[in-house]
């Protein structure tokens, strides 16, 4: 059911960054489900992690050794590694070693991703047999076989790339994602990984990763449960025969930029097209607002209703249920008075109360559409906000009632 | 699917306190959607009305107005009378100026209270063609009558009723409630009054209704959307034989207060029964919180979480849905390894992991039943709170999805 989702665009290598896929049988045999990335030395590594205090083993390894000179990344699917305690970091770790043995390289620089079944033990055994042949498949053209390696409960795999000129030398940023919702605690989670051949000093890496994060991964919701195994993982190998970027600024840091975020935005609303019952994909636009906070107050109140995701699922242009989330979204002294709301280019609230000139055939126009634009005008100031979210269908409700029955 | 609700329990009459029903016809001919209250002269009237910004003319109206020396309630279904601007503040007031008209009263003595469909002008004419009607009707014995009266998609009446005796003298607390969701923004809301004969000064009984209402409706939740209309009033018409309560303190004040307790929790529980597609009655019990807004913060993620509630729906014994919640309600250093978490009377998280002598087959006969209570200790301190919630079922889809088309 992924909305307005196809299958994957072009994926352009990344020189330097290397993807190898292989199968441990972890939940079925002859599944692909252990995915290693090999960055080129002298790559520098930034990541976001997930800010749920429950975070499962490989997060916790994973954000501590992102500081060091990592050289793998090691992801397995049907197991998040999650509410495992002490035996759980254990075992991330002896995956992480026998890596590390078969590659010559330290333990250290290796940072492992678990996603799948929160709460039973990560199966080392049949990951470490896996991975000889995870490295014997390292390859730079591997990106479709790896987007697809790590999905788990999603339709269709997700990934994005793009390609500049600088200099006469072309760039590339190539990345992928997974996740159906923000949150699977028994088939945990979203993950993401991106890769640039740019040279990029670590701090303005993480900066830049930081921010695309912001405006993309953390700018979607599908059911409001933030994950205990999200990653999203840069690389940049300093392949391409250019200079360091060690300054958040200049045309070539600009350009860097704008493709990276491109590819957050592509892989990130992916995966709402492919959200858990998803019939609809929804901006929520909050503008005029005194302040970022209030603006994502807002539009978070909007995008988690289950009273307007179900009138977005019948197609319902049901503007009373927006007014109300606006009203209780907590934002101080609002002036209902000033607000208006747009569905598309409807305007369906006019000053806080139903606009004179709207009609229920043109609130219904643009809620028959699979992508719909709900905007909110707070008239309070300059700060916009932009979430992308779901409808919530009955089949998000089938997929989560009888996900283990 | 009412849970655990049977037929109204006898409603005590409240000396002093009249109530008449009549039909204005507003969604359709010969539904009984007026009724009138009348307290005593002399009585005092407290209230807690919605934090919604976008609240209605109503509610403004009788925020304002509660101050003053009240007489007459004054409610509708049918219409909300909110999302209506300047005219829908002036049609609230036309009706309680026909109705002080007819009683000789003052219009400021009169609070009206609107549920049903928001952003449609209120039928004045037709509210005041059945005012007279409502008015020949007062009597003390019209309890189950009123309960019926402000029903909108409810399907069972809510009410309670508690008597005490003190100094030889019988008090009498009674109060209803209609709602079926938190927020209707198409047929908004929860409203609730209740009654006594005892004699309480207005700061008392303020106080009262604010307590009272923070241990019950303000700790259910169906769906976290507040409405536009919600109220909560408490009449004392001091009819009983005894002396006016002007502190909060002495064995009547705290018989009073068990009582008026009790009957506030009894209808705002009732409303979380007869939730929207509800099958389970879940509590959710947070103890050991360093403070009482981080227990709340942790049940309302928890009693929100739709992944937590379709898993309810399933009597899918989830645990690691329940963990990821916690985990991501923002509680300040959370400290996982102190956290336990019971399902019923059964340990299925222990320190921040699954519980070693916790199986399946006890959580899901836990889930099997239509009571539910998940337990939280969060070991961090001695404070505790405790919210009421439903399920989110295919029903609640078909409820919301399904509602205007």
């Amino acid at each position: 059911m992924a909305v307005g989702l196809g299958p994957l665009p072009t994926l352009h290598p990344v020189a330097g960054f290397e993807l190898g896929i292989a199968s441990a049988g972890i939940k079925r045999p002859g599944r692909k489900d252990v995915v290693v990335m090999r960055c080129a030395e002298g790559s520098t590594v930034a990541g976001v992690f997930t800010l749920n205090a429950f975070c499962a083993a490989p997060v916790i390894l994973a954000k501590k050794r992102v500081q060091n000179a990592v050289r793998y990344l090691l992801t397995n699917t049907g197991n998040a590694n999650a509410g495992t305690g002490e035996p759980g970091l254990a075992a991330a770790e002896r995956t992480t070693a026998k890596l590390a043995e078969l590659t010559g390289v330290d333990a250290s620089q290796i940072l492992p991703y678990s996603t799948g079944v929160i709460g039973e033990p990560l199966p080392v055994e049949k990951i470490e047999g896996a991975l000889q042949a995870a490295l014997d498949d390292l390859s730079e053209n591997n990106w479709e076989a790896a987007a697809t390696g790590i999905m788990t409960t999603d339709t269709l795999p997700k990934g994005a790339s793009r390609q500049f000129q600088h200099d006469g030398v072309t760039i590339t940023v190539t990345g992928i994602s997974k996740g159906a919702g923000m949150i699977r605690p028994n088939m945990a989670t979203m993950l993401g990984y991106i890769a640039t051949d740019a040279k990029v000093s670590r701090d303005v890496l993480q900066n830049l990763m930081l921010d695309g994060a912001n405006k993309s991964f953390n700018r979607i919701t599908i059911d409001g449960d933030t994950s205990t195994n999200d990653c999203c993982m840069l690389i940049a190998t300093g392949k391409a025969a250019l200079p360091e970027i060690n300054r958040a600024e200049g045309e070539l840091f600009a350009k860097l930029k704008q493709a990276v975020f491109e590819v957050c935005m592509d892989v990130a609303q992916a995966i709402v097209r492919d959200g858990e019952g998803a019939t609809k994909f929804v901006t929520v636009e909050v503008n005029g607002g005194g302040n970022h906070q209030e603006c994502l107050d807002v539009g978070y109140t909007v995008a988690h209703s289950p009273l307007i995701k179900t009138a977005l699922f019948a197609s319902d242009p049901n503007w009373g249920r927006i007014l109300a989330a606006v009203g209780r979204a907590g934002v101080p002294d609002l002036d209902v008075s000033k607000i208006d709301v747009f569905l598309g280019e409807v305007c369906i609230a006019s000053r806080g109360a139903r606009a004179a000139t709207y009609t229920e055939a043109q609130g219904s126009a643009v809620m028959q559409q699979e992508e719909i634009t709900i905007r909110i005008e707070l008239g309070r100031g300059d700060c916009s906000e932009t979430i992308w979210t779901t409808d919530l269908s009955h089949e998000y409700v089938k997929i989560n009632a009888e996900y283990r029955t």
